[in-house]
């Protein structure tokens, strides 16, 4: 296995670790256990428990911010690029639910340089989400509390699904981000004003 | 004070305390210093810290049912009741968002019949908001997987709020159950289509 891959699998054992016993209570030694590796050679990765948790935080943020950057380039429609926004977000976040409740829950912990880190690339990929629905409002003051409200119920819709996905039960990513993307254009309204058809072939 | 007033108090001191160290790490001791009350006094009103989130987590979802309640007497049209749910829900969270942000990160710590009480006073909150949107949808099937994923965006954009808001610099209780009722119904396409003016008022 190669560098970056063991990384990766020395980070996804501390996100379900960190999930399951929560930051606090978790131990290096635990996040070791569950990857199947020494502290010794854990060490070789990271060289504290904060380390990880930055790597889980910051990590997941650049991975959106990367697929992301390359899904929209040429897309010019909002409507379109909205529609990618929040695919790419439950498409990461569906497989890794566990990083997403660590950064919900634990992103606060960090301070410091890393805090600062994780709070600046968040704070990127906030702005890339608040771009897409100011273009959508039509709204020319980015300071406007209504467009930072509507971004974040948009975040909150799209992020709030760590607390009650059911794999294998809900729908997949596609229907998920099919799903909200209605709903944040277009509201309910236009659901019911579209029929049972629509209702139905959702339901089936 | 009146023993209900009292232990009011103290479960406010509990939320404030499990919301910023954490329920692991926060003792009995913790919360009596915060309710200015010995260990020995906070028995009188807790017998154990799990007693105490779960009358954080109980309480809440019961003053919201019972607030809730009062406020849709009467109310048959779907449109204003999602209104009232919405507007409810922030008046009772944006002055516990300590509670809020317990309920939403440590409910799941209690296990056995506190558990089960809390599971339950909590499904049925959710249902209340289920059954109005199943109304405004129009929508037949109450276990379709449309009108749950409709429902539980729902209940991310007015509970993810605890992450952001900012008492006195973001929207009040009122403009935000406005804001996000607006954006359920109609979605980010008919407040552009209203042009510029509504983006205006609301960035005022």
């Amino acid at each position: 296995m190669r560098y970056e891959e063991r990384f990766e699998a020395v980070l996804k054992s501390a996100a379900s670790e960190f999930a399951r016993r929560g930051y606090d209570r978790a131990s290096i030694r635990d996040v070791a256990n569950a990857a199947r590796m020494s502290v010794a050679g854990l060490y070789y990765y990271c060289k504290s428990k904060d380390e990880l948790l930055f790597g889980v935080c910051y990590n997941s943020f650049d991975f959106l911010l990367r697929t992301l950057q390359r899904s929209l380039k040429g897309v010019s429609d909002p409507t379109e690029q909205l529609q990618i926004f929040i695919f790419n977000h439950f498409e990461y976040f569906l497989s890794h639910v566990e990083a997403m409740k660590v950064v919900s829950h634990e992103a606060g912990v960090l301070s410091g340089e890393l805090g600062a880190r994780v709070a600046e690339i968040k704070r990127q990929y906030y702005l890339r989400g608040q771009q897409i629905v100011q273009r959508l409002l039509g709204e020319g003051d980015s300071d406007s509390p209504h467009l930072r409200t509507t971004t974040l119920a948009l975040f909150g819709m799209i992020n709030w699904v760590y607390t009650w996905y059911r794999p294998g039960r809900d729908f997949d990513a596609k229907e998920l981000a099919d799903c909200v993307t209605d709903l944040f254009l277009h509201g309910v309204r236009s659901q019911a004003g579209a029929g049972q058809g629509q209702a139905e072939t959702h339901g089936g």
